[in-house]
C-alpha cells in the first residue's frame, strides 16, 4: 500500500467521458490498496472562456477578481471527478486549494505556495476517500483566492506528494514520459525511464514543452520524485529523480528543439562599461524574455566596439526592436539585424561534466551536416547552438544520431 | 448615507452587457454615498449547464459534489461584477458565500443559514468598496462548501441585510413589483407601494413568482424591510415589511392564481379514523407536495363514507396516482378521479380579517360570472377556490374587478 499523488492536465478531464476515464485508472490503485490523491486541472477551453468573458468586462482586470474567476475552472473538475469516482463506488471527495490547506503568498496570479497543512486530506485519505484536489490554487493567510500561474497543477502535485509524504507523485501527460528528442521530429527518439532534476530543467528551458521549470524546480528542492506518463496507456513513465552516479555514465540524455526563438545582432557596439547593463536593463523593463546572449568580436576589428547578439521568444521580438532603436541614440551602436529565422538546438546531460569533448563532437556534427553555427552558449550540463530554421531538423537528427543512437 | 444590500437575479447578470448595467446601478447608489452590498445569482443557462455536465457523469449525483460544483456559478458572477465596478473606477471586492462569513447547516443542496458573521464585509466596505457576495451559498462550520436551494439568491441577501443591520434590501427583478393581479392576465392590476410580509407569504404560497416563501418568512422573522423592484428602470417598487394598522383598510390586497396544479378526489372512502393519516403519509412518502386538502360529504349519503378531494401540482400527478392506486385495496375507496383541468384562484389580505363577507362577495362574484366552485379552502388571510381551468382568467378579472377596480 502506497499513498500516491495523480495529476491529470487539462486535455485529461476535457469532458465527462475523460473524466470517467480518469476515474477508472484512479480506480486500478485504489484497488490494489493505494491511497490516492487527484490533482486535476481546468477542463480544457474552460480557462481560456472564462477569460474572454472578463475580457468583455475589462481588457486588463483585476488580478485578485481574476483568480477569484479562474479558480471556478478547476473546481468544477473536482466536483465532477468526484461524482466520476462516485459511479465506480468508489469514496471521493473534493477540496479546493484553501480547503486542501494550500496557504500562497499574496502575490494573484502568479502566487508562490508557502505551505500546505494537509490535515483534511489526511483525514479524508484515512477515512477510506480518495481526495480530489484543485490545482493551480490556493489562498492567503487572509483567505483571499490566489492562483498559481502557468504550470501551477503541476507544482499543486509536487507540493502535495510532498507535504503529504506520498511514496510516488505521478504527472499524467498526453506523452508517454520524457524522450532523448521530440519523437515528431527524430524517428528513433527514445523514452527515458529516469532523468535528473537539472536535466528535466535544461530541457524546460530549452524547448522541450513537458513541463514548466518551477514545478520541476520545486520537486528538486524538497526531493520529490515524480514521474511523467501517459494517460492514454498503462506504460510506465519517465522517473524524475535526484543524480545518481550511473546518470553520469550516459553523456548526453537528450536534444532539445526551440523554434520560437528570435535574435537580434548589435553590430559595433562602443565597448565601455555600462553598455551591456543598459541595454538589458531597458529589454527587461519592457517584459522581454532574453534567453542566450553573447558577445563576439567586432567586424570592425580596428574600433573599440563589439558585436552583442542575444535571443528572445519569438512574439517578443517587435517589442525588443522597438527598444533597441530608442536606444541607438544613446548608446551609439552602428546597426541594429534582426532574424527570426533560427532556432536553438541544445543537448544536456549530466555526463558530460566527467566527459570531455562533448562540445567538440557536436560542432564536428553540425559542420558535417553543413550546418553554420551562429550563437554558442554552454552550461555545466547544456550546450546550446544557434542555428538557422531551414536546417533545425536535419541538425537535430544528425545530433541525436551521434550521442544517442549507438 | 445608508448602507444598502442589492440582489441581482440570473437574468440581470445573463451576460456582460447585464453585468455592466448593474455596476452602472450600483454606482448610482455608491455616488450618493450609500454603502452598497450587491448580491448576484449565477448568469442565467449556468447553473442549468453544471448539473447537464454532472448528469453526464451520474444520473443522481451526490449532493456535496452538486454544491461544490454549483457554487462555481455564482463565483463566476461576483469576479465579473467586480471587474464590471472597476471599469466606473469604484473600489469592489467579490467575496464567495464562506469568505463572506455565511455559515450553514450540513444540508447539502438545501443548506440553511445559521448565523452570518460579516466581519470581512464591515472592514471592506469601511474601506470604500462595493462588497460583491456570492448569493445561494455558504459553508458548514466544517469549511463544506454548501449552496441554500430554490430562492436561495435572495435569502442569502435578507440574510445578509438583517446581519449587517442594513437600512435597505432591494430585490431586482424582471417586474416593476409586486402587483394586485398578474398584469399579463388582469390588464387594470396595479402594482402596491407596499405588502406585508403574510400577504406576501400566502401570495408566494398561491401562485404569484415573485419570491420563494422561505425568503419571506426569513424577512419576516428577523423584521428585514426589502423592496422588489425591476432592474431594467429606475421605478420604486413594492415595500415588504410588518404589517400596520393602516394596512387593514384594504380588505384585500392582491389576487393570484395558479394554473399548475391538479386534483384527485377520492371517492367513498371509508370514515373511520387513521385514513386520511394513512393516505397523505403515503403521498408524503413518494415526495408528492400536496396544497388544499378538502374532505366533502359522500355521494353516497347512506353509508358512512366522505369523499376526499386535494390538490397538488400537476407534474406530481402521476406519482399521486400511482400512490393512491397501491392504496386502494387497503382502504377501499371507491373510486380515484383525477383532474387536471383545475386552477386555484385565491384573493389574499390583511384587511379580512376586520371585514366581514369577503367570502361571500367572492362566491357571489364567481356565481355571477358562471364559474363553479369545487373546492374551497381558507385560512386567516386568504382565501382560495378550486375553478376549472378553462374560465379561471375570467374569474380572477371579475375577482380582481370586485375587490381592487374601485
Amino acid at each position: 500500500m502506497a499513498l500516491i499523488v495523480q495529476k491529470f492536465g487539462g486535455t485529461s478531464v476535457a469532458n465527462p467521458e475523460r473524466i470517467k476515464n480518469v476515474a477508472s485508472r484512479v480506480q486500478e490503485y485504489r484497488s490494489r490498496g493505494d491511497q490516492v490523491v487527484v490533482v486535476v486541472s481546468a477542463m480544457s477551453g474552460v480557462t481560456d472562456n472564462l477569460l474572454k468573458l472578463a475580457r468583455e468586462i475589462m481588457p486588463i482586470p483585476s488580478d485578485r477578481e481574476l483568480d477569484m474567476l479562474l479558480a471556478t475552472g478547476e473546481q468544477t473538475t473536482i466536483a465532477l471527478t468526484a461524482m466520476a469516482l462516485h459511479t465506480l463506488g468508489l469514496g471521493a471527495v473534493s477540496l479546493t486549494g484553501a480547503q486542501a490547506g494550500i496557504v500562497t503568498d499574496g502575490v494573484h496570479t502568479k502566487a508562490k505556495i508557502r505551505n500546505i497543512t494537509p490535515r483534511q486530506v489526511h483525514d479524508l485519505l484515512d477515512a477510506g476517500n480518495v481526495v480530489i484536489v484543485a490545482g493551480f490554487q490556493g489562498q492567503t493567510t487572509d483567505g483571499h483566492i490566489t492562483t498559481l500561474g502557468r504550470g501551477g497543477s503541476d507544482l499543486t502535485a509536487i507540493a502535495m506528494a510532498s507535504a503529504l509524504h506520498a511514496d510516488l507523485c505521478q504527472i499524467y501527460t498526453d506523452v508517454d514520459g520524457v524522450y532523448t528528442a521530440d519523437p515528431r521530429i527524430v524517428a528513433n527518439a527514445r523514452k527515458l525511464d529516469e532523468i535528473s532534476y537539472d536535466e528535466m530543467l535544461e530541457l524546460a528551458g530549452s524547448g522541450a514543452k513537458v513541463m514548466q521549470s518551477r514545478s520541476v524546480e520545486f520537486a528538486k528542492k524538497f526531493g520529490v520524485i515524480f514521474e511523467v506518463r501517459s494517460s492514454l496507456n498503462n506504460n510506465p513513465g519517465t522517473l524524475v529523480k535526484e543524480e545518481t552516479q550511473s546518470m553520469e555514465d550516459v553523456v548526453i540524455r537528450g536534444v532539445s528543439l526551440d523554434k520560437n526563438q528570435a535574435k537580434v545582432t548589435l553590430v559595433a557596439v562602443p565597448d565601455k562599461p555600462g553598455v551591456a547593463a543598459r541595454i538589458f536593463k531597458a529589454l527587461a523593463d519592457a517584459a522581454v524574455n532574453v534567453d542566450m546572449i553573447v558577445q563576439n568580436v567586432s567586424h570592425d576589428s580596428d574600433s573599440r566596439a563589439t558585436d552583442l547578439s542575444f535571443t528572445m521568444d519569438k512574439p517578443d521580438l517587435p517589442k525588443a526592436t522597438r527598444v533597441i532603436d530608442s536606444l541607438k541614440p544613446e548608446i551609439g551602436f552602428a546597426s541594429a539585424i534582426s532574424d527570426e529565422d533560427i532556432a536553438k538546438l541544445s543537448i544536456v546531460g549530466v555526463g558530460m561534466r566527467s566527459h570531455s569533448g562533448v562540445a567538440a563532437k557536436m560542432f564536428e556534427t553540425l559542420s558535417s551536416n553543413d550546418v553554420n553555427i551562429e550563437m554558442i552558449s554552454t552550461s555545466e550540463i547544456k550546450i546550446s547552438v544557434v542555428i538557422s530554421l531551414g536546417k533545425c531538423e536535419t541538425a537535430m537528427k544528425a545530433v541525436h544520431s551521434a550521442f544517442l543512437e549507438t
